[in-house]
């Protein structure tokens, strides 16, 4: 928008230039048209909501402690939730470097505000997050996408790339958009390699609880504790609904970044902390993750059974992940995911172009031919329909002459 | 924090330096040692935290609505809350003006994302409130304080220094941190003045419906519905613990501000909307909020007549607020209410000193006499041990040599 389009007397920062709709939100709404098969939101089966525990949750906190829970309240997140957290992760973590946010993506916000000037040089993943994108943008960084692989960033590209750059963003686990997962030998070699470069990483694992036959390897902040900020989220494992998420911090980082989540909002709800901090007491996530990811596991294999059979014929190529929630595939050559989708919205069936997903290639031919597709939110009845529709779609198109 | 000062490899953006914790944040923990009476924080009672009509809604929304509430949801905010805000406002809105946000701290951020670049020139009261220059600091603007007495700005001063300002932002309403309200005169002289100068104005009213007689007049925005930004509050009304607010936007801004919010942290928790939607059904705020006006009433008359009994003999002087949470005091020439504060909380007391909230006067001899005295966390019997616990910290002090 033009400063000038608008009415006296607004005046936007410049930034402001820079801001667009999210690509995915705007297809979002589309396909809430009746009838629609989804694979393009990141939705987590509402299944897998814990909902009567949080009305057992909801009740005991606004009975035993009703008063506190909905006071104003410390902007470092409730104590017993953050002590929670620092346990649950798989390397010795310090309550006092959690902070909880307001879903991991204001975690995200933050990191912006606080590591990142205009013109700063921040390194991705291709593809990558857009979410983190959108995040970065109004702090008007120049993002530079690494080149990637089916095993994660390629080191070679990282090690060109890195001269400068304040951090590099990446997705280790089930990654969205591609559901990829850097294997350990790629984690121990870019630890190496960003202690190397002094490369400090920022590392976001909103999906790594949701492995199915094996946990992924350790994160790469349990390598470089100090070198490393990380970003966690409740949305998938207990529910989106609640935006709580926590960042851990090195201590020489945290002061500022508690700062910064002052200002941005005082502190995530007290009552949802008390909430989550309840239903996660004991051994509930033990029992609860299991359910997710047989759930999810299936659904993913609902897919996969569904693009052999459907896409038979078709150069349609597409991976396997080993969790989380999405698959990434690509369509025959001279195709674009972006004027499929129309024909694929028309025969019932959604999803994510992937060009949204490179920071700085979106015009690439090879990412046109991407398309991301969520294998959670649908059942496996809707994946067989969904898929079938999306094979007549392509069939239906034809390359681009 | 000098980014040198930090481990390799992390460096910090510029604006980080000009980032510190909040004055008032630091001595709240000193205010939470056992035994203080605080007249510090800005805590609604928790008397009138409506504890049970939260405990039904929040049952009712997860039995019949539980997968959707706990689901992503809207970054505009949930349908119904935003019919409601519109509705409650005093003038015109559409629902579609209506952007729910997490506390109204966050609408202060997303304001400042989009209208604020580095050096920009933001005009604000004396003294105003310190969340906003915590909210304005990242985006690195110049913030102009404008004279203002007790009936609210100074328009002269303020047509004096509005040439090049991307706004100007105050509190019409029982100001914090100073209690003081704009009468009808001025606000039409402002509305007028604000027209002439093509001026955008924020307002930002998270107090007006705590008025203790009478309703205050019209807000400016009513007046200038396309040059104004205004932002409300449900952690008053409400509860603070729910972190909801809203901010209503001429139509020009709302898609910036919309993309600014999703970047931030995608939405509010829908859980919490739908809550407060559910509660605030009916006619619940016009049972609920006279009981909280007179609750407030009855402390602002208990610290008004403590203060006439325990300041006698001494040059303190103090206002009488229409509403709102804050009363605002003045200290005897050459004291300084930062050098008191230390002698009062061994006396048992805490406040705010005032010269915290100067934009840009904090070391001004008539700034470091003031204090901020919260009647509303206080019952009205510490109100009474409190401030005699105050008027001798007073007397012990003395003036400086």
């Amino acid at each position: 928008m033009n400063p000038n389009d608008l009415p006296s007397p607004w005046v936007l920062a410049r930034r402001a230039a820079r801001m667009n709709p999210s690509v995915i939100r705007e297809i979002l709404k589309v396909t809430e048209r009746p009838g629609i098969i989804s694979f393009a939101g990141g939705l987590p089966a509402p299944a897998t909501f814990p909902v009567a525990e949080f009305a057992a949750a909801s009740a005991q906190v606004l009975q035993q402690d009703g008063a506190a829970a909905l006071q104003y309240a410390a902007s470092e997140g409730f104590p017993a939730l953050r002590e929670r957290v620092a346990a649950l992760l798989p390397w010795p973590v310090d309550p006092d470097q959690v902070l909880i946010t307001t879903g991991s993506q204001q975690g995200l916000d933050l990191v912006a505000k606080v590591l990142l000037d205009a013109g700063s040089r921040v390194l991705v993943e291709t593809p990558t997050y857009l979410g983190a994108l959108q995040a970065f943008t109004p702090m008007e960084p120049q993002v530079v996408g690494v080149r990637s692989d089916d095993g994660g960033l390629n080191l070679d590209d990282l090690r060109a790339k890195a001269a400068g750059a304040r951090f590099l963003y990446l997705l280790p686990n089930f990654q969205n958009p591609t559901g990829r997962t850097m294997g350990e030998a790629r984690r121990a070699a870019l630890a190496e390699l960003a202690a190397e470069l002094r490369l400090p990483i920022v590392e976001d694992n909103p999906y790594g609880d949701l492995w199915f036959d094996q946990p992924p390897p350790l994160p790469l902040s349990a390598r470089l504790p100090d070198g490393s900020l990380y970003l966690g989220s409740f949305s998938k494992v207990l529910a989106p609904g609640l935006r709580l998420g926590f960042l851990v911090a090195p201590p020489a980082l945290y002061p500022k970044l508690l700062q910064a989540k002052q200002a941005a909002d005082l502190h995530s709800p007290g009552f949802n902390q008390r909430m989550a901090a309840r239903v996660l007491e004991g051994d509930f996530l033990e029992r609860h993750l299991p359910r997710i990811r047989a759930l999810y596991r299936s659904q993913r294999d609902a897919m996969l059974a569904a693009l052999s059979r459907e896409m038979h014929g078709l150069d349609v190529q597409w991976n396997s992940p080993d969790g989380g929630m999405f698959l990434w595939a690509r369509l025959p050559r001279g195709h674009s995911a972006l004027e499929l989708l129309p024909r694929a919205v028309d025969a019932g069936v959604a999803f994510v172009p992937g060009a949204a997903f490179y920071a700085d290639a979106q015009d690439d031919a090879a990412a046109q031919r991407t398309l991301r597709l969520s294998f959670v939110t649908a059942t496996a009845a809707q994946i067989d329909t969904g898929i079938a529709a999306l094979a007549r779609a392509i069939r239906a198109t034809g390359p681009r002459p």
